[in-house]
C-alpha cells in the first residue's frame, strides 16, 4: 500500500517523478510503519517482476527478470503477525552453515529469474535460516507445506514476514486447485480460516486501473 | 588442479564421462586436500563461466554465464595460506546484519553473471563478512586494495581463500598495467613479492592443448 500511495500521489501530480524515483518515499513511509528501512516490497510493486534491492545506503535497485512458466498459489490464514514483530524475532547472528546454503540457494534464484528458469527457481526455493523461526508463528505450518507439496506444489514458503504462504508450480500443471484446497483445508484442520488465490507474478507493476 | 587431473584421467580412459560428471570426483579428490566439500575450484574450472554450487548432496552445479566486459588483475603475493587453514578461521555464526548485506550482493553478482551486466557486478563486489577475517592473513591487505582502487580499478576482493587477490576493470579502461602495477608495489612495500596477471575469465573450462 505505500507502492500503491507514492504511485497515486505521483499521479495526481502530474507523473513528475519515475517509478523508480518513487521507491525511495515509499520505503521510507513502509519503514515508519514496519520499523525496518527495506524495499523487499515496494520495488517489486512499483517495477513488477522480481526486483533485488540494497536497501542500506546508497540505496540500489536492479531489476532481475521474471519467470513466465510460474503460478502461485497464495493462502493467507488468518493469524496476525504484524511485520515489525516477525522482524523482531529474527536472531542476532545466523550459523556459518545456514548462511552459506541461504546464500547458495539465494542467488539460484536471483539467476533463475534473471535466466527465465523455473526448474532452477523451484529446486532453490528453500530457506533454512528464516523459515524454520518465522513458522513458529503460523499454526500447522510444517503440513500444510508437506499437503502442498504432496498435492504437486514444487515448493512452499512463507511470504516476507508472514502470514500469507506461497506454494509454486507451472503451467503444465494443470490442476493447481489442487494445491490450493491442500493447503485451505489443512489449516481448516488446525481450526485456521483462509483466503487463497492463485495468480501469476505481475510482471508490469504499479498502474492505473480506469 | 584437481579438476585438471579429473579432465586428464577422463580423456586418457577415453573421454567417457562428460565435464560435468567429473565435477563430483574433482571436488572429492580437492575435499581431501583442503578438508571441505565444495565445487568452487573444481566447477569452473571444468565447464568455464560463472557457476554456482550446492555442494551438499544433492550436489547441484548451475553454469550462471559470464561478462564479457570484464577484465581481471591477479596478484599472489608470496605468502602462504593454506585453504583449510583459512576456512577454520572462519567464524561459526555471522551477524543478521552482515547476512543480509552479503546476500543481496552475492545475488546481484549472480544476476550480473546471468545477464552479462559488469556495471552491476563492480558495484556488487563487497564482501563485509569474510574478507574482514581472510584480509589478516594478507599482510598490507587494505592498502593494496585502497591504492588498486586509486589506479582505476572497480573492486578488489580475495580469491576463494587467498593468498591470491583479484582487482577487476573493463575493457574500456585502456590501462589496466596501472592497476597491477599499484598492487604490486604496494606488497613490495610491505617486503613481499608477488607475481601478477591481468586476464580474463575462460568461459570455456578445462581443453586440452596440443
Amino acid at each position: 500500500s505505500a507502492a500503491a500511495a507514492a504511485f497515486a500521489t505521483n499521479h495526481l501530480y502530474g507523473e513528475k517523478l519515475s517509478k523508480a524515483d518513487l521507491i525511495l518515499p515509499a520505503t521510507k513511509a513502509e519503514e515508519y510503519v514496519s520499523g525496518g528501512f527495506f524495499a523487499d516490497n515496494t520495488a517489486p510493486c512499483l517495477l513488477g517482476g522480481a526486483t533485488l534491492t540494497r536497501s542500506k545506503l546508497p540505496f540500489d535497485v536492479t531489476k532481475i527478470g521474471h519467470i513466465d512458466n510460474l503460478r502461485i498459489i497464495l493462502v493467507t490464514p488468518d493469524v496476525i503477525v504484524l511485520t515489525r514483530e516477525a522482524r523482531e524475532m529474527l536472531p542476532d547472528t545466523v550459523s556459518l552453515d545456514g548462511f552459506i546454503n541461504n546464500m547458495a540457494n539465494s542467488c539460484l534464484i536471483s539467476a533463475a529469474f534473471a535466466k527465465n528458469d523455473y526448474d532452477l527457481f523451484a529446486r532453490s526455493v528453500n530457506d533454512v535460516v528464516i523459515e524454520p523461526i518465522r513458522a513458529q508463528l503460523i499454526p500447522g505450518y510444517a503440513e500444510v507445506k508437506e499437503n502442498a507439496l504432496k498435492a504437486g506444489a514444487d515448493g512452499v514458503a512463507i511470504s516476507g514476514s508472514g502470514p500469507t504462504l506461497f506454494a509454486i508450480t507451472n503451467h503444465t500443471n494443470s490442476r493447481p486447485f489442487l494445491i490450493e484446497d491442500a493447503m485451505v483445508r489443512t489449516f481448516k484442520k488446525y481450526g485456521i480460516g483462509s483466503r487463497s488465490i492463485i495468480t501469476e507474478i505481475d510482471s508490469v507493476g504499479t498502474r492505473l486501473i480506469d
